[in-house]
């Protein structure tokens, strides 16, 4: 019995992500639960996207992913559930959400649209899928429900990607929680961004405090930071802007 | 060996909950444990009591829940455990938090004031009996001890009820933290509030951003809310307010 | 298979903690993971040495306790793991975060740097040893590795102590989320703070609202509170200011 995985935008006032919990350890008893993150900023599937990317790779293999950020709940759009290459599973909304995690491990290996109501809730409620469908369908999954058993195989959305890059040219996929700016690239090298430079090093120590500096971050990916400060507020750049490498 | 949940107005930002689990596992180290929230307003019992009310159906029957919002720790209020009808055990202050919760699973069937020491962390602070009593008799009921075996039966304190009601006249029972409002109505329909008209719908992306909605939540109950936006901002409405149907 | 306690600065609006998880369970899957806080100020070890030190002695004998607040890493600061007198593993960097828990668990029994790379994740970020070499080696001890495999014998820095007195003369050691001022003093008696008085009480029903109050708390320190407001905002104190017994 594996691990099960929740990214949320529900944030943690409100009682949904424990009823998350509840609805897979009632079918799932054994499972071991691990939050990534339930602060995705309300209904940014782009950012909840990313943020799957960045954490599934430290997962155990074979581990369920429950991800909800899900603007269109209640409406036409598709619940899925899918396998990737390395053999973890992934269980939410068919709006882009899950497919850079997919891609990250090993690509999309097989996806289903769930449509097969008796692995879900007996009711469901048109505002909570988290809890209602994509929470037993993870369970299920868990236990070990073969992802062809629980609906009809469907070719995942993809309305955006996480295109990493050898650059020059790059742009901030994510701003963290600390004002760090993520870049779309892997390379180890000075940048440039909103007209200033931000000097390489291969470690915080290595900064002076408040110097803007670029180093490479867990992902892998080349990171705009300050020590001891904010990259976003010193900059005022934001997710999308570009970055370019020096050198 | 199975469930206990936690609900608190601890916050995360000190380590009193890790202590609550560390208290626990000590003592049924093989429980599984569940956070509902530990983000209730500091001391608001009838926040906490909603919140508790609004998680446990889904969780495991027959889970151990310790909830935790005890503005009269130290005094003489009494420390209580009962069960619920479904067989689910709560455990916390007897100020009214755990009755709700245990109304939604089929009532109190028994309840206890907690005066056997021996369950008890050996020596008890005044200010943490979260810690000292009431984590390590989840713990012990999570082992299988007899609720009787832990004091005296008891009558619970009713200070307050959540009164689902079919309208038309409901008020604000809790604002979330989004701002969607919750009210006590279990009806689908549209509703006015602070003079305002909230049109029904049966889901967020049928509304249009801004639009003040009514919809029927996750709890079966309808909540005002708007689309990519905040309800209590828009109609400064807070607990209590009254809310009419209309149709 | 025991607990894996994490106490960090990384907050959980990424996925670092979670990352941090995943490395834990893909070596010890059956490890029972507890957090004890992500909210440390960043950088602030004194402030991480404290909460760790809070919350060590509820946890279950034996533990293995991860904490990373670790302005160093990268630079030539050493990874360090340790056993306390309890017989509880503790694994992080070696800037005193780790000392005053060891302490309080009955010292330091043993104590390694982290030099044996075939416990660490294959390849090693510089910016991230939470989860690329303290999880993986937490995860290695609950799995029964033996400490003196990690690496060799080092003895601890220790840049700063929890220096706990009788008084009369103390100081506030931490202020909690709450505006409580956690003191270094043992002692049930009246304070003086910021020329204010401190009536004490044994537990917070006992007070007026609004009034500065001295009481135990559940670490069996004095704490100066207010009942139902903060004692920070109303005597403007902060760590390190001066606190005196009364009477």
């Amino acid at each position: 019995m594996g691990v099960v995985t929740l990214l949320t935008d529900f944030g943690l006032a409100d009682t949904y992500v424990g009823q998350l919990k509840g609805a897979i350890l009632t079918i799932a008893p054994a499972a071991t639960l691990v939050d990534l993150t339930h602060a995705v900023p309300p209904q940014d599937v782009f950012a909840g996207a990313f943020l799957l990317w960045t954490a599934v790779e430290a997962a155990p293999p074979g581990s369920v992913h429950v991800a909800v950020v899900d603007p269109g709940v209640g409406s036409s759009r598709k619940a899925v559930a899918a396998r990737s290459g390395r053999g973890d599973f992934f269980v939410g909304p068919d709006n882009g959400l899950l497919v850079p995690a997919l891609d990250r491990l090993g690509g999309c290996a097989e996806a289903v649209e769930l449509t097969q109501g008796q692995y879900w809730r007996q009711t469901q409620s048109s505002t909570f899928h988290g809890r209602d469908i994509f929470a037993p369908v993870a369970a299920h999954l868990a236990n070990g429900v073969a992802l062809a058993d629980l609906g009809q195989p469907v070719e995942l959305q993809r309305p955006f990607s996480v295109a990493i890059s050898d650059g020059p040219h790059g742009q901030v996929l994510h701003v963290d929680a600390y004002g760090n700016l993520i870049t779309n690239l892997r390379r180890a090298a000075s940048a440039s961004i909103q007209g200033q430079r931000a000097r390489f090093v291969s470690h915080y120590a290595a900064a002076q405090p408040g110097e803007l500096i670029a180093l490479v971050g867990s992902s892998g990916l080349l990171e705009i930071a300050v020590r001891d400060g904010s990259a976003a507020a010193l900059t005022g750049a934001v997710r999308g802007d570009a970055v370019e490498l020096l050198n």
